[in-house]
């Protein structure tokens, strides 16, 4: 059990015993819960035969459950900058056009990152006095002008880039980790990982962070916004001693169970802070499950095709969950298709801030939907780099493009869907459907296995044209944004992080020599 | 909405009016509702993404769910001879030797049936006085002989075989549906099914007959043994009208809308007599959903391989609720391996009926397991045939033969595993693998995608040593039964059941002409 601060306890045991009911005089606080590579098969509400996310279920059973939520790209930076900024990848630039239909993200050699541009949640939720603060991974960008200090947040626990390593330190550093905008040590140095056992306390630490927040907003009675971010499931997937062996599920299930029972945690706070009852949660995850990680390293797709990297429905349908108690029906199932982006216009929407109008936003805002559970009409886009591979309309899905991996590197082991095959469609060449798109009813058909040309279908023509006019009037307003993705640079690398002076912890980092990404899929 | 007769009607009340609690002075009712090709992955408690089964998913969250829940057999008559006898296929003659490792049933040529040395579930209830009816699909055997009525059912409604039809009654005759010893009518006569609109009215009818028996026997005050077995999940499937085009998934997901609609009604219909807290429910399915029929015909097996037919977990795995309010702690999750076996032997032990002393029974008492959430240890055999193709000890499955199905049939389009295939596991020739097993731990794998040898495995050895002694215990004791599904003949037919006299519906018999069943994969 995580203890909080002497003053902390104080300070909560005097507003509850004064009668205030913190919280209640401003905008309702908003909690997204982003978990890394965990799959829409992963709880035990959708279907994970373990069944060991007892919290999660709970708070579904509390709260609207979304089985038709997506992410807005395969890859995790892509998805969580179009998260915080309500648009696609393709608009706030987190895409590159080295090559044709490439996922991309932020490496620690990549130049770019989240554009000055780009007007991010927190920075929106500052005119209502909201305090915001992300705990995790950021991965919008590690150069010392794309982090989170500089884009809204007031308040930082966490890693610029994914916890690989460990590293030697002369050819590539380790991750730095950061309290605020200082680093305050290194991913396998102050904050071990042992990869071989697969023990890390950083959920722990990510989660004592969240409740200490939470506290203390709670006591100045300020409105927040918290965006927890842990990356326990993202390989090397990781967990404290008390969850290792504990899962059914090996070390991939241990980690799991650490963040189900994170989330309980948090959810209890609240609800002991008697501020549930003015606070959204939101939980979901930033790309399907990694299964080309091999079962020890990753998650679980449920019926879905394919993972992580594709734009079937195993890449980028996420599992999700809404929750506020007194606000969001007990125990609903939204039917509506809803996006990552959404949660940018519904967190304005609910704190009552307008969101920019001089842009696109392709988030929806999704209060009817918690708050009425009624069906808005909408498309998802399942873009890859600058691609649009696929269209959802209801309950039919159109693939204009199908692509899993080469076969060059397919062949070298890598399988984006091992164990799945369908011919024509998981394909490992880059095969265009343009002017025959290879059509799918996701209600049928989850698993993406029957293209529709090959049995019965009405009005196929009138269907074409439909969608086409959906599409048509997608692309006429597409603005790409200025790509980010493209440059690379070791020496951009996290060498000599802010903060690294006072710790005796720069590292010299190697002379510029840029080059433009290889991304292989 | 189903009515009552008003006589029905009238003794009910009266028995509320004169305070009697129907039930309580006698062993608890118990009734088994077995689904027909209905997959694990169908339920929304499963994580069917429509979640379409409020009523399922209730009884889950008033129940015990079970995710480790086996059929005997991926088909549906040794599936279903196995759950009234509590033994294995291999044991009660629901097999064929006709060839290595086949899958045989009960079409209306076969001449055998379920034999008279067999014990059944409600001959040994009768010993408690229990009145025992079987609504739906019989399917141990169509002649004369084999009929419910003569293996300790006091009642019948429905048909000994599949729904298969429209036959002409020359070359083939429709398939009878009986009212007790007697036919009333035939499947696409009396009975209609439109194969081309999906539209019947017969899970209507079972559900009828179904609260019109519990309301009579609590009437009564007699303990009741209720076996609900409808069959609108086999192909062809059929819903009625009401239900047609109701579904996110179709015309399958149709008739399991109207499934899950008459489960809820049939346990409110307990609640509303009052001895919901005197019965015992089970719900089950007879093998994994039938995925070589296509997305309209066939259901979900979730995140398992392959389908009905395999011995993978998709065609043997099933969803299992138990419902007991007061007794069963509500909202539990059993990780228990268990197996429709035990529904024999778990009825007997809360009837107060010993089971019989004198054969092997393959089916476990589940009462430690439902009342106090016990853990029994157990393995679980997979076979087809009398060949033993797999077993499961804890968390591990080891194959000992894999077959999905032969080449000749899969290169004419049936597909037992579509959009699925694991090299080496899934394949088109009988593969042995005594030597070295093919290992997967379903708890990292549920997929079984990944077989364990390819990657680090404590103990192998030692492990073989453990499971080489189960498979060898089980196999000392093994005596086969006389092997019921050999022999075929055209004159056995449902040409002239009991009853086509009054009804002027009986057909004329071919000479007999038997000849050993042809059985494909």
């Amino acid at each position: 059990k995580v203890t909080m601060s002497l003053k902390t306890v104080i300070c909560v045991l005097w507003a509850v015993c004064v009668g205030q009911t913190a919280g209640s005089q401003h905008g309702p606080n908003i909690i997204i819960m982003l978990m890394d590579d965990m799959g829409w098969g992963d709880l035990g509400v959708f279907g994970e035969p373990s069944k060991e996310t007892p919290n999660l279920d709970l708070m579904a059973a509390q709260g609207m459950l979304f089985p038709n939520f997506y992410t807005a790209n395969p890859l995790c930076s892509p998805s969580r900058a179009a998260l915080l900024t309500g648009r696609l990848p393709v608009r706030n630039g987190f895409y590159t056009t080295n090559a044709h239909a490439r996922n991309a993200y932020t490496p620690q050699e990549i130049v770019g990152g989240i554009s000055q541009d780009e007007i991010l949640l927190p920075e929106l939720l500052k005119k209502k006095d909201y305090v915001s603060k992300i705990i995790g991974k950021w991965h919008l960008g590690h150069r010392t002008q794309y982090l989170p200090l500089k884009h809204g947040f007031d308040e930082w626990f966490g890693s610029p880039n994914c916890h690989f390593g460990p590293y030697n330190n002369s050819v590539r550093p380790n991750i730095p980790v950061y309290n605020n905008s200082e680093m305050t040590g290194r991913y396998y140095e102050e904050f071990e990982i042992n990869v071989k056992t697969g023990e890390s306390n950083l959920t722990q630490i990510y989660l004592k962070e969240g409740l200490d927040f939470i506290s203390q907003q709670a006591v100045a009675q300020r409105p927040f916004f918290l965006y927890w971010v842990p990356d326990a499931t993202h390989s090397p997937v990781y967990a404290s001693e008390r969850f290792l062996g504990k899962s059914q599920r090996g070390r991939y299930g241990d980690a799991v169970m650490e963040l189900d029972g994170s989330i309980g945690q948090i959810l209890a706070h609240l609800v002991s802070l008697g501020i549930h009852n003015n606070t959204l949660v939101f939980f979901t995850s930033d790309n399907g499950a990694a299964v080309m990680s091999g079962p020890h390293q990753s998650g679980s797709n449920g019926p879905f095709l394919c993972g992580k990297e594709t734009t079937f429905e195993g890449g980028m349908r996420e599992p999700a969950i809404a929750w506020w108690p007194g606000r969001i029906p007990a125990g609903t199932v939204s039917y509506q298709l809803a996006s990552v982006m959404d949660l940018f216009s519904t967190s304005l929407s609910v704190a009552g801030v307008l969101p920019p109008d001089d842009r696109v936003i392709d988030g929806l805002d999704l209060s009817p939907v918690l708050f009425n559970n009624s069906l808005l009409d909408r498309p998802i886009f399942y873009y890859r780099g600058n691609q649009m591979m696929a269209v959802r309309i209801g309950q039919y899905k159109v693939h204009y493009w199908t692509w899993s991996n080469s076969w060059e590197e397919f062949n070298t082991g890598i399988n984006f869907c091992p164990g799945q095959e369908v011919p024509g469609v998981t394909t490992h060449t880059q095969e265009e459907h343009t002017m025959q798109p290879l059509i799918f009813h996701l209600g049928q058909d989850p698993g993406e296995r029957y293209p529709i040309s090959t049995y019965l279908f009405p009005d196929l023509s009138l269907f074409h044209l439909q969608v086409t006019a959906v599409v048509e009037q997608h692309q006429k307003d597409l603005i790409p944004g200025m790509p980010q993705l493209n440059m690379c640079d070791l020496a951009v690398m996290n060498w000599s992080p802010p903060g690294c002076e006072q710790l005796g912890k720069c590292l010299k980092p190697p002379e510029s020599n840029p080059w433009k990404c290889v991304w292989p899929h």
